[in-house]
């Protein structure tokens, strides 16, 4: 707990570190680019030190699991969720019985989601389950509409449409709450008040500093800050939480997290709560963890839509291989599962530990070739991504219109 | 018409001067300031050349007239509203039978109104009166919110009690439709989205040019011209117009121009038409044109609450006077009326232009004192403020949530 509590002093003092501050070496890290010149990805430690958060270690996974009485996700264990901010004290409001809600989201940029897109609501579900607490899931169209060449109209219904494949991943209607920018804000004064008293507390100075904001943006780049930060604070919705004021967790990818760090330097100036973070590491592409995936090239990623077959030849032709380059060679060298995509989805979609730990032991000691490695992978993903497409089938237009209409939520009363 | 040709011309190459690109000698004019070296005010040749809008001339006054088939408003006649942009293009539509709407605003940064803001009220009753079309009034709630040092309830307490002085001023219900930013951004997804397709159009180097924010300004602030320029966009009120795209008619303070140009300057992107002006002088502090009324010390104007005695005493202790130190010398060699607040005054309050034209031959020849130049304006303050708190009285909270409720407007259709 000692060290904890200087964790906690250690996030108050570097908090205000911004993306701005960075060295010319380091990875590029903001919400609309990720950069890495190593091919193991991103630093994720150096990202921490960076940005002033906390890595989740065996202490907090242990507690987590002593708390809910449930053994932690296989994203905790695997470290896919790493970093944190305020997680002990969020733990500690749950042991005490106090009530908090979840909030994550995505931005919709295109109609067909891909397999990285699905990870923090794979796991925003499972902490809905754990905690059974309500949930908020926030779709930036408006976000989408101002970055990108896209009319408004499109990026509305580039958010119906993939709140289809979120709503696919297993969430309780009962306690979720679905919302677009671009419909929302016009539904709920509460809300926009909330964007206003965020906008009054933050300078463009501020902005420009956590999110590289020039002279040349629009004006609606230069607010969007305070949209994202709203949900963060649950008197933004009254028909779920009435007045109260309840402490939130945003599981999201790290990416996000100047848009948080905004929030939580905002959030005591308003009298709301800090929000927790649990933060993801970024889902490789295909061709590396240096490239990026790209919505131009399908080949980059596997889609929710592919078929069976894509799937296969996706894999086959375009999975990085940490392999050797010819069977003897790989035989007596191994392979190397650091740089193996393969190996790296399997880490994000194999839950089996066992199995895992096998893989990885044969690869590297060349018992496995990368032909059989990607054979895993083919199956488990033909899997996921056949069960995810059975699931969003069932999901109608209604369906979406029932999340998102502005209905009550399973809320323990706040204290 | 050839020259009216010409000043459109002109209109059209000076839409883009801006505030930032005045001079040291002249006078300041932005929403936020007013400020004047002459004892007569601000200079309103020089801002039209400034602003690059075009003079209400004689010529514009008769079509008026002839189109409309009543009588100018002596705002009209006697240069009160002295500046517009447009105002023939919309004269012509009327003409041609086709509808539009007007548009004004107040931003309610006190309880307590005074006469000077209900000039723009007052005009644009009449204009709702003479042209029979929908109007909607906006309460920037918000921006004092984003401005003042005010509570975010207080800002909405405000407008909603400047509500009934503006509806005191006689406008029919089933014509008007009053909103409050904070609280109808909330009720109207279209609204809000228009605010951001307006967000997408223009930069901070734009807003920086037009309003002279900075980096160290706000982001609320910096938006904040969004949300004064989409009520210049029917489809921003899909209850009152549906789809329609009507054009717009704004009756304002000079000082407002710099959002409408940004308006005007982002409408033709956005498929919209350009919003029509008619622009008013600014109302006087009882100390002359050179002093500002100040909201913290009340002799500087008379308050729509003042009782007949609060005006009496105003007037005779605090009115700047043109006229001479004694009798003796007064009488020799006449007042003067461009200078003296109690004339000013009458200017915009005594309609009877004989009786106008008699005062100022009297005052300025000497035959009038300033004391019984005084107790004419006293008489007609007394009379007027006595009328308006009659009617204000009439205005129940009911009657003001029957005005801002999204209701249906008696439109034309449009064609």
């Amino acid at each position: 707990m000692a060290n904890d509590v200087t964790n906690n002093l250690n996030n108050l003092n570097l908090e205000k570190c911004d993306s701005a501050g960075k060295e010319d070496d380091e990875d590029i890290v903001n919400p609309w680019n990720v950069v890495s010149k190593s091919e193991t990805g991103v630093d994720y430690d150096k990202l921490i030190r960076r940005f002033g958060s906390s890595k989740i270690d065996d202490e907090l996974i242990a507690r987590f699991e002593k708390i809910t009485g449930r053994p932690a996700h296989h994203f905790l264990r695997r470290g896919i969720f790493f970093s944190h901010r305020d997680m002990h004290q969020l733990l500690n409001l749950y042991e005490a019985g106090k009530p908090f809600y979840l909030y994550t989201g995505r931005g919709p940029s295109s109609k067909a989601m891909h397999l990285g897109h699905l990870v923090p609501f794979i796991f925003t579900k499972w902490l809905q389950d754990v905690f059974n607490v309500p949930l908020v899931i926030q779709l930036t169209d408006d976000e989408k509409f101002l970055w990108k060449d896209l009319k408004l109209e499109e990026a509305i219904s580039l958010a119906f449409e993939n709140a289809k494949d979120i709503i696919a991943c297993g969430f309780d209607e009962k306690n979720t709450f679905i919302f677009s920018d671009l419909t929302f804000v016009g539904q709920c004064p509460e809300f926009y008040q909330n964007v206003v008293r965020i906008e009054k507390s933050v300078t463009f100075n501020q902005v420009k500093g956590i999110f590289g904001f020039g002279d040349s943006d629009v004006i609606g780049k230069i607010s969007f800050p305070a949209f994202q930060a709203a949900p963060a604070f649950s008197t933004s919705f009254p028909f779920i939480f009435g007045k109260s004021k309840l402490p939130c967790l945003i599981p999201c990818a790290i990416d996000q997290d100047p848009y948080f760090r905004m929030t939580r330097d905002v959030a005591p100036r308003l009298g709301y709560n800090k929000p927790a973070l649990l933060h993801s590491v970024f889902f490789p592409a295909l061709q590396g963890a240096q490239t990026k995936m790209s919505a131009s090239d399908s080949n980059t990623s596997i889609f929710l839509t592919d078929t069976p077959k894509m799937i296969k030849n996706k894999v086959n032709k375009h999975a990085f291989s940490g392999g050797q380059a010819t069977v003897e060679e790989h035989r007596e060298k191994g392979g190397n599962c650091d740089i193996d995509i393969s190996y790296q989805y399997l880490r994000f979609f194999l839950d089996d530990d066992e199995k895992l730990k096998k893989i990885r032991e044969d690869y590297t000691s060349g018992a496995m070739l990368t032909g059989e490695l990607k054979k895993e992978l083919i199956d488990v993903l033909q899997t996921l991504v056949a069960e995810h497409q059975a699931r969003r089938a069932q999901i109608t237009d209604e369906v979406v219109h029932r999340f998102m209409a502005l209905h009550p939520l399973v809320t323990k009363s706040a204290t």
